[in-house]
């Protein structure tokens, strides 16, 4: 169903203030969920509204958010998020490298004590916005397995890669370094279909290519094998590891509901402004983006992409009619408004 | 066959200064391909000295070397290659990015006008050694089409990553953007087997799992697709978009001998006892090593590698037993010894 993306957002920003956030930050959750939602990426988007309450309410998520500098030297920072939303940590952080950035020509911050961010895109559009080149990776917790482990080891840690255009809408990758999402594998199973060898393993660390043995205890394996655990590693040293908090097994699961995570990121921003002209640079993108999209195309091929392209197709589209969200989603939705008092009505706008 | 490290590495050196290039430099360019056969990366080993000499010879690398600082402003630099030997460009890069990280705790250094630099992993070794976290990247020539083309328009780019370690052998990844090497997919054919599918396209930019047809007019296929394509996108732009140099189709192709290449390097070097105690850091990458290795194995599994871990174990038993080297190989630096009048003589240890 298309569902109010107006009123969704304000139920999430009445929701987040009702629990003790400020205005500010209830605003910046729930932009990120619904540039989320709007760019097809739903996996992060008010699906995420119900288990941030519930993390908020057991103190697992801090509110209201307090974000500290903990160590600045030069080009560099560290941040201490003390569990507030990820997405509070996630947005004062790129802040940090920006100003970095303006100081140094490059700058780095890091955060540590935080939580589920969101889209990493989102802060990697934050730097393209200020005509940066931004780098964000993060932790979270552990999801695949070694090459030939059978034991979760290393998360399906996000990178993701913005840059400013001439015109129009910013280049963008925002990837998991998982080979297909959770949600693919539970799609192929609905539909009885196989799986790809290389999305997962079975319990025992085997290849599998049933939908059911991934399932079933066992793990989603990491993109092209020991590259893509190898990009993890280093998305976990990056961030975990640098900044002394949780890492790899000693993050608990975010459904767990037992303890509080401490997710850290990393964020690098460039400006460009003061490495080459803003109009060379722009030029320099536009032969690049011509030079891939106007290639000879397969058979059958309508259109060749840019990084993000067709999450900003996407994004201007729904703008115009709405969000998609799936009834149980949107029954959640429904729930919460009971247990919280804050008012949801009339949100579908197409079945 | 196997052979003797020392005898090609002095004909390497000797070949490159009878070429017009300092000690220096010819040691340099040779310690990397060196390097390269130790860990068992064969495609940038010597297989490599017969086309820099050729390129040498027909100033498409130039010697004797030189490399200048174009611009250098707080934690970033760009230097300028002028056509000389990648390694030699490369080793200088990394160089500069780490005397800024001194200076600012992070530091970028690229390069334009440069050549083919052997394996990334070596530069980003150099920082690993200076107690620094190292990321590198380079452009090459196209070889890959975007996501549904059939017209290369992209390097297999590669991207390295170092990290120290309290003890042993740095952590390293060292990863070209493509799903499989060329090789591979040569190999596969000689044993007339199929290629998984993701592994390259047809001529048409049509889905193969046969090798003829991604070896007839075919293309390589990004790690992941879209991913690895993403990744590639970025790649460029940090080094061929970012210094003003060629990227994408504008790259000649290295074997095509008709005109000089102009490949571009991205340098990050991130001074690590600016931000962290060494014990700390030494014990945190500690704890993740022993995460990961002794988490639970399948079934047939002897050991869980970290990344990196295995070409250590390659380059320790090469340095004893000599390098392996195929027939062919070696036949065209007995015919480079007659060429330049450089001595090359016993050097088979084994058949």
């Amino acid at each position: 169903m298309i569902v109010d993306a107006a009123k969704i957002s304000r139920f999430s920003r009445e929701s987040f203030t009702k629990l003790g956030m400020s205005e500010e930050d209830a605003d910046t959750v729930t932009t990120t969920m619904l540039e989320a939602d709007y760019r097809g990426i739903h996996s992060h988007g008010f699906l995420r509204l119900p288990i941030y309450v519930k993390r908020i309410k057991k103190n697992f998520i801090q509110v209201p958010s307090k974000v500290t500098v903990e160590m600045e030297t030069e080009a560099m920072a560290l941040l201490d998020g003390h569990y507030s939303a990820g997405q509070v940590v996630g947005k004062k952080t790129m802040e940090k490298a920006m100003e970095l950035a303006r100081n140094h020509g490059i700058g780095m911050a890091t955060a540590k004590h935080s939580n589920h961010f969101g889209i990493a895109a989102h802060y990697a559009l934050m730097a393209a916005e200020q005509n940066m080149l931004g780098i964000v990776m993060s932790n979270v917790e552990p999801l695949m397995p070694a090459i030939g482990g059978a034991e979760k080891v290393i998360g399906n840690n996000p990178i993701a890669f913005a840059s400013p255009t001439a015109e129009g809408d910013p280049i963008v990758l925002d990837m998991a370094l998982s080979n297909a999402p959770l949600g693919k594998i539970l799609f192929a199973q609905a539909q009885g279909k196989e799986i790809p060898k290389g999305w997962g393993v079975d319990k025992n660390g085997e290849a599998t290519t049933d939908p059911a043995q991934v399932l079933d205890g066992g793990f989603l394996s990491p993109v092209a094998g020991p590259k893509g655990f190898g990009l993890a590693i280093f998305a976990e040293i990056l961030t975990g590891i640098l900044t002394g908090s949780q890492f790899s097994k000693s993050i608990p699961s975010m459904y767990d509901m037992k303890e509080k995570q401490s997710i850290s990121h990393f964020m690098l921003a460039i400006d460009l402004s003061q490495f080459v002209s803003g109009e060379e640079y722009g030029n320099r993108i536009k032969t690049l983006t011509s030079f891939v999209k106007e290639s000879k195309k397969a058979p059958g091929v309508d259109d060749l992409y840019m990084p993000g392209e067709i999450e900003f197709e996407r994004e201007r589209k729904n703008k115009e009619s709405g969000i998609a969200m799936e009834e149980n989603v949107l029954q959640e939705l429904y729930q919460l408004s009971d247990e919280l008092g804050v008012s949801l009505k009339e949100v579908v706008l197409q079945d």
